[in-house]
């Protein structure tokens, strides 16, 4: 499987999804995605967002501006998939073996709440996180889960450059400090 | 393991967290809680989340109010034990077949931003899923998965009473209607 993997976020209203797009940018990251690319600019989550690649480690990309298509046809274009998460389309555990044993880099597309026609038809897949409404944030962490067969939840993916981390412990907060 | 399991979620803020807790709960009820508490009163939250109930079936509880010091003692004094999710716990692969042995029914919170110190202490586990920092939804949503074993992505939890059904598709949208 080749290991790029990017989340396409649709139609991100700065006024309003600031928050959600935020908790979808930073699962993207802590699950094993390379990056994100919002077809709105909201310079405000960029930074926030980039604000934690710096203190938790990276590598994670954020790209913003451009048109859901041109971005979708691009990645196409150089021989790329895109995978759009809807509770509308086939049952996680039908398609999931299919898309890990394609070789194509992958474009996750997650919508805020309409997303056009379009998108379905263009997309390689159309995958149901459960086929019961819920959340944009938990069909990606869920889908990227299994994508990468639980690797985050293990603790085995590798933050490069990180000022702090996290030491895990019973009862309150131990954080430390690394040097860079 | 009890089939009881519940959710806190503390300090909703209407004006700002509307969504976030909205995933929260349709979470919480897509991967098989069986309803959420909530430490402050938003009739709109409520509303809404009572109404993917009723049209996507249940039965899920919405309860508003009191304190989150007295619902998480209500809840031990009732033989309950609770699960803290933080990004500062310990990773759930090392304490989840634990929690799962256990009989006891299981109250997991869920936090805004600030988490007052005290629920790391009363809380009988602190649990991380993953040490990175990401969001609340994405937590619940993998700490079920895990607790249930998979079975909301397998599509084997059963909803009584709903008026709306999804049709898994590859493109497009199947809604079927169901007489109740």
């Amino acid at each position: 499987m080749s290991k790029e993997v990017a989340i396409l976020r649709y139609g991100h209203r700065p006024a309003r999804d600031k928050r959600v797009s935020t908790h979808t940018a930073l699962v993207a990251r802590a699950f094993g995605a390379d990056g994100i690319f919002f077809d709105t600019t909201d310079k405000e989550l960029k930074v926030n967002i980039e604000g934690v690649v710096e203190r938790f480690g990276g590598p994670f990309f954020v790209e913003m501006g451009g048109s859901w298509s041109d971005i979708i046809e691009r990645w196409q274009t150089k021989g790329g998939e895109v995978i759009h998460l809807t509770m509308y389309g086939l049952p996680l555990p039908e398609v999931i073996e299919g898309i890990k044993q394609s070789p194509k880099k992958k474009l996750i597309i997650v919508g805020s709440e309409k997303v056009p026609g379009e998108i379905y038809q263009i997309s390689e897949y159309n995958v149901a996180v459960t086929n019961q409404p819920h959340s944009e944030i938990a069909a990606l962490c869920i889908f990227l889960d299994r994508l990468f067969e639980g690797n985050a939840v293990r603790g085995s993916i590798q933050f490069k450059g990180a000022k702090l981390k996290i030491i895990p412990t019973a009862r309150g907060k131990r954080v430390m400090e690394c040097n860079s």
